[in-house]
């Protein structure tokens, strides 16, 4: 539980976002739900891929990166929602037994015209792999309450 | 499966995307695993929030669209991967009960410099409820084998 309002989180600030651990399980258990293209399904198929070896969905991806966001900084926070995504990218597949690791930096902040009581933060994430190697990075805004409208 | 390759997919052209039934079982179960904020897991803490009801995270809302995309347009096609995400909106909460329906429209397309034998698609997405109230809208670029070069 972070306890984080829209006034502590600092523009230009890195927040740590933990580690998760990727499974063959779970990777092929959300393709067949969402996204079951060969690659994400099965190593024959996509070892003839573009991936080269089985890879996890890139929405996959996407809902990990959400899980490091809420264990490092939502938890516990004011947030009161996501509005939206600026810009997604997936720089490399993601495996099997990769375990991720993520940071946040928030880039601006700033008070919400429509919502007293409300500021949206923007915040870049970026995930990486157990090899350091980028995997996913991501700028989006979110809903932060403020303490002093809380208190 | 709709056989389509990159030479197949016109710009400009709306592509029906089919429906998607959402329940709060597999709301709750999503959120679970990767989104565990309140209002998308309790119907008492959502009625104070937001949303003012339970709602799909965000990242499951998107990862519904791809169901449908996968149905729609991707199934059986040479499409090769997802590149990223130009934008992402989350306009409306998806609700227990809501049936979406989904359509792609094709923005433009153009071979891929990198990658010979693939094309680039970007294409805008469109999610409704049963009301026909807008509830995702996306613009993405993904990879498409070209017809000549599988042949």
């Amino acid at each position: 539980m972070t306890g984080l309002a829209f006034e502590d989180l600092e523009v230009g600030r890195d927040y740590p976002l933990g580690t998760y651990a990727v499974t063959r399980e779970e990777i092929v258990a959300f393709a067949a739900d969402f996204d079951p293209q060969p690659f994400h399904l099965d190593e024959a198929a996509a070892a003839d891929s573009m991936f080269g070896g089985l890879a996890a969905s890139g929405w996959h991806t996407a809902a990990m990166a959400m899980r490091l966001m809420y264990d490092g900084v939502i938890a516990g926070s004011t947030a009161a929602g996501g509005l939206g995504v600026d810009r997604l990218d997936w720089r490399r597949p993601v495996r099997p037994g990769d375990t991720l690791i993520g940071r946040l930096r928030v880039l601006d902040k700033r008070l919400s015209q429509s919502r007293p009581g409300f500021g949206i933060v923007r915040a870049e994430v970026v995930v990486e792999n157990g090899d350091g190697e980028t995997v996913l990075t991501m700028v989006a805004p979110a809903l932060f309450g403020l303490r002093e409208a809380i208190a």
